[in-house]
C-alpha cells in the first residue's frame, strides 16, 4: 500500500482555536491531503497554517452563514465543532485529529504514519459477530483461528478506524487527579473489531470513518458554551455511531495506529464540564445498549432521526438538556441533507 | 507478585502420550507446582516424567476405575481427555498445556512466566459489559479511558484466561493448507476481557481457569476414538463455559501469556478430524450465541446440565452424535460431583 493512499478520497478535519503550527511535524503525512480547518471561538482571530498545505477553513462566522437557523446545533468553544467538517466534506473518508496529537513511534522508533494504517484498517472487514483471538484476522501474518465459523470469514464493511494514543491516556477528570503522572507507554500491536452490540468509548482524538456507510451518525452534540456538559461530544457520537453500525452490520475497528498525545488538559477545568456526564452516562449507556431502531431502515439518517426520538422520550426525564440535543440531532440531519443533497431519503 | 503465586492453590494438567522432556524447559516455573498428568492411549506404556517434579499420572485403566459406568464420558485417544484432571483436581485454580508447546520469550528477549501472568490475569477482574480501549484497566500502568462508567469499575470476577501462542498459530486444517508457513510473530501486549455475549474460539493449549467458579463448564465433550469429530473439545468447553460466564457475572479473559508453540499437527489428520465439525460449527454457534439458561439457576453444575437438555433437543436433528454428546455432559457432571461431594447441589 501506498505511503498516500485514496489521496482524492479523504479528508482531515482539525478543530482549532490556536495557529496549527502542530502540521509542521505532520508534514510529511498529510500535506498530500485536503484540511478542513474548523476555527472555533472568536472567527475574527487570523489563525495561521504553514505552507504548503492545502484547506479550507470554517470560522463561526461562516458556519452560521451556511447553516441559517441550524447552525446553533453546531457546539460552540468546544471541539465538538468539529462535525461540521464532516458535514461540508464531499470525500468519502474523514480523518480527524486534536492540534495536541503528534507523530508517534513505533516500537522499532520509525515514525507512525497514522493514515496508512486508518486506510488499512478501513479497507480490510471488520469481524463483529464472532471474536477472533489473534485480533484483526486481514492484517499481514495472521488469520482466523480453529474454531471461527468460515461463513463469517468475508466480514462485513468497515465504517470506522479508532486509533489510540501514547503518552498522555484519555483519561476523565477524576482519573487524571488521582494518577496525573500516568502515561501511556505500551505500545499494543494490535487492531480489532468492537464486537456486535457491545459499546466503547470512542474518543475522537484519532478518528478515520466512511462518510459514505456512517457519516450521519457522527454528530458531536451539543457541548461548550451555553450546554451544561462538555468533554462527552466523541463518546456521544460513539454511542449513537455503534449501535447504527450494529444494526446496519458494519464495523467499529480500534486499535492502531497510535499519536503521541502531548498534553493533558487541565483536570480542573474537565471535572467542571463532565460533572454532570459523570452522572449521566449511568443511564446514557445503559439506553444506548438497549436501544433498537426499525428493522426495516437502512439509511443512515433516517436511522438517526428515529435514534433522536428515543432519546427525547428515553433520556428527557433526565434532564432538559436531552430534549434540545433530540431537537440538535434533527438540526444537524436537516443540514447533513442540505449540504449532501445526495444522501438518500 | 511472586513468581511462584498460589503454589498450593494451582494444579497443572498435562494431556500426554509421550514421554514429558518438553517439562525441562519449564522447570523453573512448573517444579512449584503440583501436576496431573493424563496419560493417553495406550495405559501399558510407561511415560517418563523428568526427576524432580511433583506429580500424579492417571491412564485410562485408572479413569475408567474411578469413574466406572461414567468413565465413557471422558474422550479416549484425544487430548480432550485433559478434562478427567479439572475432575480429580482439588485446588482452585488449574492450568492446563499441551505437550508441544514451550517457553515463549517477550520482545524484550526475557522467558515469559506464563504462570505469573495467567495468576495476574485471574485475580484482577474482568469487565465484560463495556469495551475498554486500552485494554485490561486493571493492568500496571492503564486504568479506565474517559467515558466508561464509573459504576462499572469494580468489575466482576474473572473465571478463565486464554493464553496465545507464538510460532505455530492454532488454525483449522484448511487454514493450515492453505498457509503451510505461516508464523506467529505478533507478540502482542495485551490482555482483555472478551465482552458479554461475544463467544470466542477457545485454545486449550495454554488456558487457566477458576475451579470453584466455573469448573464443571470445562468439560471437553467426546472426541477421539469412537467419535465422528476431533479437535472440537476445547471450542466446545469455550462455548459452554462462555455462555455460563455469561449467564453468572463472571468475565474471560484473553491475551497474554504466549507460549511457544513448536510443531504444527499434521493438516491431513486434522481435516479428517474436523470434517464434520466445519460443518456442524455454522449451527453450533449460532445454538450458543442464542443460548439463555433459567434466571434463577446459579449453580454450575445445574446450568450444565441445563445446557445437556437444550444441546439435546436444539442440536440433535444435526447428529445422533449430539444425543450422545448430551449424555455426556450429564455423565460428566455426575463424575464432578462423585470426585467433588462439596460442590452444591
Amino acid at each position: 500500500m501506498s505511503s498516500v493512499p485514496l489521496k482524492d478520497q479523504l479528508d482531515i478535519v482539525i478543530p482549532t482555536i490556536r495557529d496549527l503550527g502542530f502540521l509542521e511535524q505532520w508534514r510529511p503525512f498529510f500535506q498530500p491531503y485536503h484540511l478542513i480547518i474548523i476555527q472555533d471561538g472568536d472567527p475574527t482571530r487570523k489563525i495561521s497554517v504553514p505552507e504548503g498545505f492545502d484547506y479550507e477553513l470554517y470560522t463561526r462566522t461562516d458556519i452560521e452563514r451556511i447553516l441559517g437557523d441550524k447552525a446553533w446545533a453546531i457546539s460552540f468553544k468546544d471541539s465538538a465543532c468539529r462535525c461540521f467538517g464532516f458535514m461540508v466534506s464531499k470525500k468519502r473518508y474523514i480523518y480527524t485529529i486534536d492540534d495536541d496529537c503528534f507523530v508517534a513511534k513505533n516500537p522499532s522508533g520509525d515514525d507512525i504514519n497514522v493514515l496508512e494504517q486508518h486506510i488499512k484498517n478501513m479497507l480490510s472487514p471488520s469481524t463483529p459477530f464472532f471474536f477472533n483471538t489473534l485480533y484483526d484476522p486481514y492484517r499481514e501474518g495472521t488469520d482466523f483461528v480453529r474454531g471461527y465459523p468460515f461463513s463469517l470469514r468475508d466480514g462485513v464493511p468497515t465504517a470506522l478506524s479508532h486509533g489510540l494514543w501514547l503518552n498522555i491516556p484519555d483519561y476523565d477528570a477524576p482519573t487524571q487527579m488521582v494518577k496525573p503522572r500516568e502515561r501511556n507507554t505500551r505500545y499494543v500491536d494490535c487492531v480489532m473489531t468492537v464486537p456486535k452490540n457491545t459499546l466503547f468509548p470512542m474518543c475522537g482524538m484519532n478518528l478515520c470513518f466512511d462518510r459514505d456507510l456512517i457519516g450521519p451518525a457522527l454528530y458531536f452534540g451539543l457541548m461548550g458554551e451555553g450546554q451544561p456538559i462538555g468533554r462527552y461530544d466523541d463518546m456521544w457520537a460513539g454511542w449513537c455511531t455503534k449501535v447504527i453500525c450494529d444494526h446496519l452490520g458494519l464495523g467499529c475497528k480500534t486499535g492502531l495506529p497510535y499519536v503521541w498525545h502531548s498534553k493533558a488538559s487541565n483536570p480542573f477545568v474537565n471535572l467542571r464540564k463532565e460533572y454532570k456526564g459523570i452522572f449521566w452516562q449511568e443511564e446514557m449507556i445503559p439506553f444506548f445498549q438497549n436501544l433498537t431502531l426499525n428493522k426495516e431502515t437502512t439509511d443512515v439518517c433516517e436511522l438517526y432521526l428515529e435514534m433522536a426520538e428515543k432519546v427525547r422520550s428515553g433520556l428527557g426525564h433526565i434532564d432538559p438538556y436531552f430534549t434540545k440535543l433530540a431537537d440538535g440531532m434533527i438540526a444537524w440531519i436537516h443540514g447533513w441533507r442540505q449540504l449532501n443533497p445526495a444522501t438518500k431519503a
